[in-house]
Order: structure tokens, then C-alpha cells, then sequence
């Protein structure tokens, strides 16, 4: 089967386990809970999710306290979009192909299903915690997306970005704002796996630096196809970083520099991957199906 | 010594206590965390905090454990305030007689201030996890903030305030609201600081009977002072409820009726408090102070 077949198929069980800790839209919160599903049923390949499953599984993780932290990692992407498509940030009216939170339920309502996904979130992964209270790795997995959602993840890139916007940026900041707004929550979602699957520290540290190289990579790809794909195909309007005169990895080093880097990245990821005595290989088709991506 | 003198020094002390917590004004993420630390230290009573630490010493309670909850609360209130003074929610400039957050800082900034608050906030409260990890009383004090601050505690009820603004709203309506966007908050805050000291079942049931009436107590005093005090003393203008058309409990059941409530729900939280073994004077007074309070 083709990578792209499997990863439709992963896509499809990764949501069917996600959907089921959305809340129920009912009570006098139906609106923002139905803002919330939303958002968080636009679609999207779960990528986060996804990882977080796939690095639980290559360490041999069988149990479903996995469950809760795929929803909540899935919920705070959902919430940093939202916030971001924000008349005050981006203002974007449309995101895979349908319009936006705040364009449907009003800016104020976006602005508290954002933060109630963040919330939701929270009480979510603390799930697992309720169901296996005591148990270290949950708590060391709550730390890890604690941290990497926050101002040293990323929220902290979103913040630096927003920040400097129309102004040029030096190479090393913008790979600052990579790492923590696009990286921070990828090395969460593999790390929280390999945490919660019993990884060793060794591991854990092989599984931060296959991260770091994939969350870089996919950022650059995600600036390359700003410039190379159309609209039907992305879902949302291309050339939008030119028009806000941002400054990104295609602006500093060219097209094809940005190409060879993403080869490059994900090369160094599959070696670190290589290294490790567990394996699993649908993992490491869907980190090298991420140069591939056309969406 | 008089109670307001009292609650200043505890007040003092709760602060000294919490902006330990506080991260530092640094690195390139500088801009959002003086944002996040202007509206963390714009004063205030620190009342959740307060009330936290104060019920976990009722309970015999004497780790610093307690410590990272209660920094951890406020953040969550200080988050939902720099929201709810956003343009596209009550468009409030000033807040305790200084300027809101997005008035000094921009909206965008606003926004993914009180998004890294709230994220800090858990951050912070993991950070007693991290202290003793397998703790089951730290677990289950996690879920209580969780849940307090979630659709069904702050959040929900802050959704369906700004729902229904503008319009007529039943009792039944507006003592949800409060008893969401209050007083869960308020509960949050004592059930913690119970559970966190070793609190029986039966003790917790009653702290969060008193927090109940407390926060709902709370909420119509705010109401009260919203017609019958000043700008100056409240640092923030007064009669906004009328003048952005607010179904308020005064509204509905005049402002003696109201009065006369308020005095009936503080009595019967401290009949609860009375049928106690332990004992906390201090929190006694604090709980019965909510009703002279003039700000």
C-alpha cells in the first residue's frame, strides 16, 4: 500500500479515538462547545496526534492511557489555530477549505472556544491520570505538554512571531519561532509517547532529536508550499506570507536551499531512527512522507 | 486588628508567595511575559489564592506544595480577566484603575498573553508533581482546577454571559452564570486546598457547600458595588451592567433583596463552616468580609 493510503487509514483511526473526549453539545454552553467541535473536526491528517501513537507504539506501548494525551496534543493545535486566525492575528477566513471559528461563531466566541480547547485540553490528558492515579510516567507525560505548549513552546514562538511581523529576521530567530511554534508540539507529541510506552532516558533523548529535525522540516515545507501550491490543494489561500511581507525559510535561503534542507532534515531524523533497536516502520514512512506532502 | 488589616498583611504574604511562580523577562519571548506579569501583579485582594492556602491550613495542611496551586488559580483568573476586557469582549480599558492589558500591549498580544497564562498555570500547578510525583492528592487537585476553570466551571459560564448579553435572562439563567464563571472558580480554590491537606469526603462536601454560597455571595456584591459604589474606590467605571443592558441580580431582585441575600448566603456558609471539628478564625473573618467589602 501506498504511504499516503496508510497514512488516510491512520488518519481515520487516529480520529476515532480523539472524537470520542470532545464534550457533548448540549447544556447552556452548547454554543461554545459547538464552536469547539468545530475546529476541532476540520479535518487535517492528526499528525500530532498521530506521532504521539506511533512513538507510544515503536517502544511497545499497548495500554489506552495513550488516548486522553492524542486528544488533548490534537486540542491545543486546535486552539493555537483558532487564536491565530484571529482579525487581531492573521485574520484568516479560511482554513481547509472552511471558514473559520471566528468567522462562523463571532470573534468573541472563537476567542473563548480557543480557550476552552486549551482548558479541555488539560482536563483531558488528566484522564489518564484519574484512571491510573500514582503512575509517574502519566505525570511526566502532563509535564512534557505543559511545557511545550507554553511560553518555552509554543505559544512563546506565536508570540515572537506575531511580534515580527513585517519586520526582516535573522536566521536565527526565525529558527527560534520554528523550533518552538510548529517544533515544540511535535517533540511533545513523540516524546509523551515514548515517555508514557516506558522509553529509556537514552531513547527518550534519540526520540527529542528525530523531532527537533522533523519539526523544523515540516515548518520549512509548510513555507515552501505557501509558495509552490494553489489554493484548491492547500485548502487555504497560497502566497500569504509574501503579502504579509513575513520573513521564511524560502525568503532567507531560496527554494531549493529550503528543499535540500527538509531532504536533509528528515535524512538525519531516519538515521537517528535507524539507531534505535525497536522499530516501526510506519512511523518512519509517515516522517519521510512529510517532504512528499503536498498539503 | 481589624479584618481589612488582616487581609492586607494576608494579602502581602499570598503575593510574596505566588510571584515566585512568575517567569522571567527574558529571551526573545520577553514582549508576551511583561504582558502576562503587568496583568498578574495589577493587585487586587489575591482572594482565590488566599482562600486556597486558608482552607488547606484548616485542614492541618503544611507542605509548600500548596504553594504552586495557588499561583497556579490566579493565573487562571488573571487569564480570564485580560479576555474578558478584549475588544471583542466587554472592550473595557481600565481594570483595578490601570490600563488592560491590550489597551498598553495590542490585542494580538493580549490574546496569546491570557493563552500563555492559562497554559502557565498548568505548568505551575505540575511543578508540585514534579516535587512528589505519584502523589494521588496532588493528581486529584489538578483535576479539580481543571474542571473549575473548564465548560463546565469558568469558561462555560463566561460563554454563556457573553451569549446573552444584550438580553432578558431568567434566575435560572443568571445563577448559572454565576455559579460557573464565580463561583466555580471560588470552589476550585477551597476544594483544593482540602483535598491538598487530606481533607475527609465528608469535610470536602462541606467546603464546597460554603465556597458555593460564597461565590454566588461574591458575585451579587459585585453586582451591589457595580451601582452603589465609585470609580475611584472600585478603579474601574461604575454603572456598566445598565449601560451595556445586563441582566444582573440587582435587576431582577432590587438591590435591598440582593443586600439581604447576600447576608443570608454568608451566614449560611459560615453555619457550614461551624459544623467543622477544625477550625480556621482567619478564613471565618475572610468569607464574612465578602459582604462589607467596598471594592
Amino acid at each position: 500500500m501506498d504511504i499516503r493510503q496508510e497514512i488516510g487509514i491512520h488518519t481515520k483511526q487516529v480520529e476515532e479515538i480523539i472524537i470520542k473526549y470532545l464534550p457533548k453539545e448540549e447544556g447552556y454552553q452548547k454554543t461554545v462547545i459547538e464552536a469547539m467541535n468545530y475546529s476541532f473536526l476540520s479535518g487535517g491528517k492528526r499528525l500530532r496526534p498521530m506521532l504521539l501513537q506511533e512513538t507510544y507504539r515503536l517502544f511497545g506501548g499497548k495500554s489506552d492511557i495513550v488516548e486522553p494525551f492524542m486528544a488533548a496534543i490534537e486540542m491545543i493545535h486546535t486552539y493555537s489555530l483558532i487564536h491565530d486566525d484571529l482579525p487581531a492575528m492573521d485574520n484568516d477566513e479560511y482554513r481547509r477549505g472552511r471558514k473559520t471559528t471566528h468567522v462562523v461563531y463571532g470573534e468573541a466566541m472563537a476567542i473563548l472556544a480557543g480557550d476552552a480547547l486549551l482548558n479541555c485540553a488539560y482536563e483531558t490528558a488528566l484522564e489518564a491520570l484519574k484512571k491510573e492515579p500514582g503512575n509517574v510516567q502519566i505525570g511526566r507525560a502532563l509535564c512534557i505538554l505543559a511545557s511545550r505548549a507554553g511560553i518555552y513552546g509554543m505559544v512563546g514562538g506565536q508570540t515572537v512571531d506575531v511580534e515580527n511581523e513585517g519586520k526582516p529576521l535573522d536566521k536565527e530567530k526565525l529558527n527560534f519561532i520554528y523550533e518552538l511554534k510548529t517544533g515544540a508540539l511535535i517533540e511533545g507529541a513523540m516524546l509523551i509517547g515514548a515517555v508514557l510506552a516506558g522509553a529509556t532516558k537514552n531513547e527518550q533523548n534519540t526520540i527529542q532529536e528525530v523531532a527537533r529535525n522533523v519539526g523544523l522540516a515540516f515548518q520549512i515545507q509548510d513555507d515552501i508550499l505557501d509558495v509552490t501550491s494553489t489554493m484548491e490543494v492547500l485548502g487555504k489561500p497560497i502566497g500569504s506570507d509574501e503579502r504579509n511581507e513575513k520573513t521564511t525559510y524560502v525568503s532567507i535561503e531560496g527554494i531549493e536551499k529550503a528543499r535540500e534542507d527538509v531532504r536533509r532534515l528528515i535524512q538525519k531524523a531516519s538515521q537517528s531512527m535507524d539507531s534505535l533497536v525497536v522499530k516501526n516502520e510506519f512511523l518512519n514512512g509517515l516522517l519521510e512522507y512529510l517532504i512528499y506532502r503536498e498539503k
